[in-house]
């Protein structure tokens, strides 16, 4: 038994995906070179070329080579690099702050889809949703504003639940699973009851985010959430 | 030759990722309920282990499914879904939206570090780097205000290039593949010098992008993206 027998399947692939990476990092392998195919290298790292395809393929998927199926695989020209970050429960995002979690319930009614909504959820403007405005506070103070329709349809159960005492978001995080979604980063200026909500100034920037959600029914969610001034949002590569 | 044959493997494995989304957004599997082992999904589609597990590690990268090397793979309970954007080079983005792009150096020079971007680099404030400032167009209308500090110590030969014919992004993309990095989006006020250089009003709600990025010797730039008014930033999941 070698030394190398000794490491689990997923060790040795992230061994070889960080071997390829310094190579890359430090220009042993240039952008624009074709490297060696996956048996040369299953042969030197000594795993099965199912391990270097899988270390090969999360740099791939990270930008950082060119996988083509005839062409072989590249070191990527202008890697067009991606980064992820995790879409918390708000709960548990002011839990893991070492907050007290709190939410308030502004409003929650029938109400006919406005035009700009019902763009974003593919349905027809003045359509009956169901319309929540919500208050998100970490230690009493206002961390999140949230602005939600939800679609009745594509989420059976839905309008008997009392929002007062369970909030949208783990409801439906619990009880809708979503197959797609879409979401944009922007900035607003806050308006006179967004900044009183917030306990802000009207006019201070915000950050907005915007998230929509489908199942095989159709659209789930569509949800404004304002943060508090200062809120960053991290992501990693 | 069965049909299923007929199916590449990594058709193969798309299709049993599809398959098991939709049991779980069908609730045939429901939240904290333990699925089949990997032995019993490759017998049920025919297929081997490894594509059962390439399939179900998507849906775990996902945030969908929980697995645990000993006690098995379950639904998520709280499933924190993970959303990915890509960060494109300037001038793509700009050209991809079918516009012309264009940008122009503000300044660049020596400077001693601040003590705030000293700490997002994990250098010493008076530290002496490369400064600059920068604004890209689409169609000569201001899309995205730059100000980058770089690190000569990680970038050798990136004294002697001369911003003012090729910007910056384009540079280290292709001669300074990172590591590491670190971003974070906020919402910012727009000051009067921002505000003149993305032809907008003071107090404008900015969306801002502020990224780190590391090589195996170091800190390699810090940089401050302040886009134009409206812009807003998508990210699929």
């Amino acid at each position: 038994m070698t030394e190398r027998d000794t490491i689990p399947a997923s060790g040795k692939a992230a061994y070889i995906t960080e071997e390829v990476r310094r190579r890359i990092i430090e220009k042993e392998w240039r952008q624009g070179d074709r490297i060696p195919d996956e048996a040369a290298l299953a042969a030197e790292f000594g795993v099965a070329r199912a391990t270097v395809n899988k270390a090969l393929q999360l740099l791939a998927d990270e930008g950082l080579l060119d996988r083509r199926r005839r062409a072989g695989t590249r070191v990527a020209v202008n890697p067009v690099r991606k980064a992820t970050f995790s879409i918390p429960i708000v709960r548990e995002q002011i839990e893991a702050a070492g907050k007290s979690y709190s939410h308030r319930l502004i409003s929650q009614s029938r109400s006919p889809l406005p035009a700009r909504r019902a763009e974003q959820l593919g349905l027809s403007p003045g359509e009956v949703l169901i319309h929540l405005r919500a208050v998100h506070y970490g230690d009493r103070q206002p961390f999140q504003l949230e602005d939600r329709w939800i679609n009745p349809r594509a989420v059976p159960g839905i309008e008997e639940v009392d929002f007062h005492h369970l909030n949208a978001n783990e409801w439906l995080v619990r009880n809708a699973p979503y197959l797609r979604a879409e979401l944009t980063f922007s900035a607003s200026n806050a308006g006179v009851r967004d900044a009183r909500l917030l306990d802000t100034e009207p006019e201070q920037a915000l950050l907005i985010l915007n998230r929509t959600t489908w199942n095989d029914i159709g659209p789930i969610t569509a949800v404004r959430l304002a943060f508090h001034p200062g809120y960053a949002m991290s992501a990693t590569t």
